[in-house]
């Protein structure tokens, strides 16, 4: 019962990528079927015919989330969701997955019924089973752990490694809107809290707060790579952030990369909340997370393909390690991009 | 931010098992590789040569152990294992996990080393690699998520749902000891609070106390049905105790069950031990769990192989569900079985 503690390094100073770094560094795997580890948007397993694709995800009540503003039934749609892109961000499709629970009695069956409705919506509408999980008691908040499992083919499947000097950066969708959604909630809250008898103007902000509290995965992206028979040279899912996804994409492909910023994709009402909450646009759509887009990586021949498909934007290039990872300012001014997104440690 | 109750049921009244059965009930799956989903050891996956096995598990600080008298590398090792156990009880083999983490600032990075390197010994000891995962902050304590992932042969697996009347039952290693080297180590920690310049006497409970701090799994049985080209016809293990696992396999078989209480293997020193603490032998091994032994039936041709097996005991016979399933004891009563196996709720 003794607890000898010689030495004592928070994981702050570290970060959570460089504990796992810390954690996985050295380690060799041992199965002939494990093709990929650690250290992308899922693990790959080869099961013959089939590649099988898997990621896991842990949500944390009073980390990830805050109950005051989130109903749980986005709560279980939203937990699925982020699970879901890690493996469409692999080109792979998600088949089922397992879900596991601690709960404090603070949460009776119908909070839990609540939670499930929003997970068995995700699973209807993106067509994956629930095939297990575990429930169990807290002693205190909500924790939701969810594992996804997808199939891939071998000569389909995109990783963050893969990325070649001079391929061209693509990024779907738009950035920035779920965290101007996040600010806005938790503003509401703010006035909430100073005021319980106000109620909350969020319907001008449907398309923000939207993005916070339902988002969704780029399922129709994998399709539409599929239909113009693509296949990006790498791809990382959008979820802590452009900025530091970019960096990841960059560090495992052993290169450096520049983006125009006239060429972020950012929603015009998050444009202008973020002025309105006295913050740069980019920085929003560089350090914001949780948007759930997808950043890829498509060989320069291609680029016609890229050019028909909707919702998809070029927004830079890759380039040699020793350039760096830049931002091109509107203004005509590089700037080196560095990771701000979230830091949960 | 409106927040209506209009009811409120506890998850203690429906309890673990009455709540998945409560959130998972009618629901259908669509994925055709989807073979087996939610009321297993573990989820059953087709990928066309092969089968996929897939496990999950939640271990939370404070519900499931205790890290004053649990050594952080055991606790990982364990929360592997559990794992596994559920993977061999598919009479699959386990071949990858994913670990999910979340910890509070009270732990350091040396700490979380001292988690993987239990993990690490774990994955080594089995044949396993870690492949995945996700580390992040909690407001308090620690929480382990482990997801294993195996391999196993359409023919061969094992399920709960598949026994026969008349079917042999029978159970590996011995029961009760897990719970007991609990019972000492929660006394040990009371002397301690008591009086903290008291030191442990655990030398002497070696065996007990390690069957709680360091339990594996039966892969040495699988390997030797493999031998002996045994496929029993059901399997589970024994995880939340004999009389609930034993009620788990009788009731998604649709069949009752005898056990006789004489063939019930119990170690003599969790025989001595229970004793000294005024507890039946035999309840320990019935309701005390976490033993990780295998449950399984087999055909009653296939006995003579069992016979041979070393470490198997044969424990009782299945019969038809109006029998209920009963526990013939030593003194020549019968007794139902009820499950009181780990309330975690």
């Amino acid at each position: 019962m003794s607890n000898d503690q010689p030495k004592r390094t928070e994981i702050s100073e570290i970060g959570e990528f460089g504990l796992i770094d810390h954690l996985t560094r050295g380690r060799k795997t041992v199965q002939p079927s494990t093709l990929f580890g650690v250290g992308d948007d899922a693990a790959v397993i080869d099961n013959g015919d089939h590649l099988t694709v898997v990621s896991t995800d842990l949500l944390v009540e009073g980390v990830h989330f805050d109950l005051m503003y989130y109903p749980l039934k986005h709560l279980g749609y939203k937990a699925v969701v982020v699970n879901l892109s890690d493996i469409y961000a692999m080109n792979a499709i998600p088949k089922q997955i397992t879900v596991s629970m601690a709960l404090s009695n603070r949460f009776s069956v119908e909070a839990v019924e609540e939670i499930y409705a929003g997970i068995y919506a995700a699973c209807d509408h993106y067509g994956v089973d629930l095939v297990g999980g575990d429930t169990t008691a807290s002693p205190r908040g909500l924790l939701i752990s969810i594992t996804a499992i997808g199939q891939g083919e071998r000569d389909k499947l995109t990783y963050r490694h893969t990325a070649k000097k001079g391929d061209i950066i693509c990024i779907t969708g738009d950035l920035g809107a779920a965290y101007m959604g996040l600010q806005i909630l938790e503003r509401e809250k703010q006035l909430y809290l100073d005021n319980p008898g106000i109620q909350p103007a969020l319907e001008e902000k449907a398309y923000l707060v939207g993005r916070q509290l339902k988002p969704e995965a780029r399922r129709d992206m994998i399709e539409q790579f599929a239909s113009a028979r693509l296949v990006p040279t790498a791809m990382i899912d959008i979820s802590d952030g452009l900025a530091s996804d970019l960096l990841h994409l960059c560090k495992r492909s052993g290169l450096g990369a520049f983006l125009e910023e006239a060429n972020v994709p950012i929603h015009t009402e998050a444009q202008l909340q973020a002025l309105d909450f006295k913050l740069d646009p980019i920085t929003c759509a560089l350090s914001g997370g949780e948007d759930y887009e997808l950043l890829f990586t498509i060989d320069p021949k291609d680029v016609e393909k890229v050019k028909f498909m909707s919702d998809i934007y070029i927004a830079g290039e890759m380039t040699d390690a020793q350039d760096g990872v830049m931002l091109h300012t509107t203004g005509g001014n590089v700037h080196p991009i560095t990771a701000q997104g979230w830091k949960h440690f």
